[in-house]
């Protein structure tokens, strides 16, 4: 599990002083770069230098409760799986000061080209960054076939 | 059907020069918002006369083909269940210009009151509303136990 | 004078439940980008077709009184100078129902090639839209050696 | 003088590869719920238990160099004045690999009652956290007189 803590920013509060559904994913994204740092450069010279990126295929999210002004974010990553070019990613995102289930979501991204958009085979260094991640009872190596 | 048209703006692209996925949510938002303009006042007035919010429950989006800056996003919406509080709407997500197929999104709203956030039942001329863009073999009337 | 009018959305409240200050000048940018709508193709087909970006170089803002969610906001854009590369524009923004005057932004833009950054001198059609909303008293042509 | 660090994020970059210039602003706005977060609580507690804000009046900006992803920005805030009601901020941005000057921010808050937004008097430990970053030849009680 890798855990990500975001506090929440002021302007990422919506109308009804909650914060906007939407924020959520930039959340997620900044999770992933926050995971990518672990490597020298992080997930820019990633970018830059390998030419590697992350397109969003499938997103599916359940929001059980509000996260207000005040409150730190806490995203506790999984990894579900990991395909030849796909990476299925799993948040439990809670309220950090008492552990209320904020929500869930599962996040499926490809490993691509950055500048074709092209999917790539997922390099061994993040290969295994995933895996340090991933679930008991997922594996990357049990479903070779599937991307 | 209820179409929503929305230009890409130049500050929400990413580093890849795509839009970046998490911006699709505020357009879905956008959507609704323009769908709820058919009343006088429209969310605004929803939301500070009648204490009426829409709180995201539940979102699921495939992503097909990236979004760039100069591109126009079509978002069709279409209604496929009227539950007692809550709403599940679909967008088909077309790059205008040409038909091309962007992204599915279904998007599960419960009518809440903005204040408490409690679960209300929807309005009449609310579900009226919905009805007009409920899509044929979905009924707001079949399934009246499930919210 | 140029107008733009921009409703308020829902994710663009802060904490405070007023539009976040920063946000201002994202409507700044999308008045211009409304003003060269005039030209075919509009300021998408200016960058990818012309290389012609216009970067900020000085903004001056005094905020006067706040937008809350359900405002429209009315940029009435003035150009004070057309310099070589440089443009001064105004805006008077203003809460559309009642005049109200909401804040008073000086916004100073290069034209520049969108892929060097370099300066460029501002093309005819530019400098004859930016022309048609100079205020008295300024001129194109008064102070040519300034840019 | 307080220092700020801020890794530009993926999403904050605009169609030109460039961090959108409006997005300094949130950038400002960071910086300062970083200064208050030496204050338990920080600025959340600010707001929700002693009702007060600080909405921006004036703000004054000179751009000199861009940012791109991967960069850091360097905020060194520093405070010019501190009037009755009034405290003026100033920004010198900097990439923080090589010391660059990217940006002058000159930032004018008011400290008001966020509910009401009436400007108050600047509570004495708000007062002293802010001399703490006062820079020579402006003072605190130079210029009483003033707001």
């Amino acid at each position: 599990m890798f855990v990500f803590r975001r506090p929440i920013r002021f302007c990422e509060i919506d109308a009804a002083r909650l914060v906007f559904f939407a924020r959520f994913f930039d959340y997620c994204h900044e999770a992933l770069e926050a995971l990518f740092a672990e490597f020298p450069g992080g997930y820019p010279r990633m970018v830059q230098e390998r030419d590697l990126g992350i397109p969003t295929v499938r997103l599916q999210a359940d929001f059980r409760a509000p996260l207000r002004y005040g409150d730190v974010a806490r995203f506790e990553l999984h990894v579900l799986r990991i395909g030849t070019t796909s990476v299925t990613v799993k948040y439990e995102v809670k309220r950090d000061a008492d552990d209320l289930l904020v929500a869930t979501i599962t996040h499926v991204i490809v490993l691509a080209s950055f500048s074709s958009l092209r999917p790539r085979s997922i390099p061994d260094d993040l290969r295994a960054l995933f895996a340090q991640h991933l679930v008991a009872g997922h594996s990357a190596t049990l479903r070779p076939g599937l991307t």
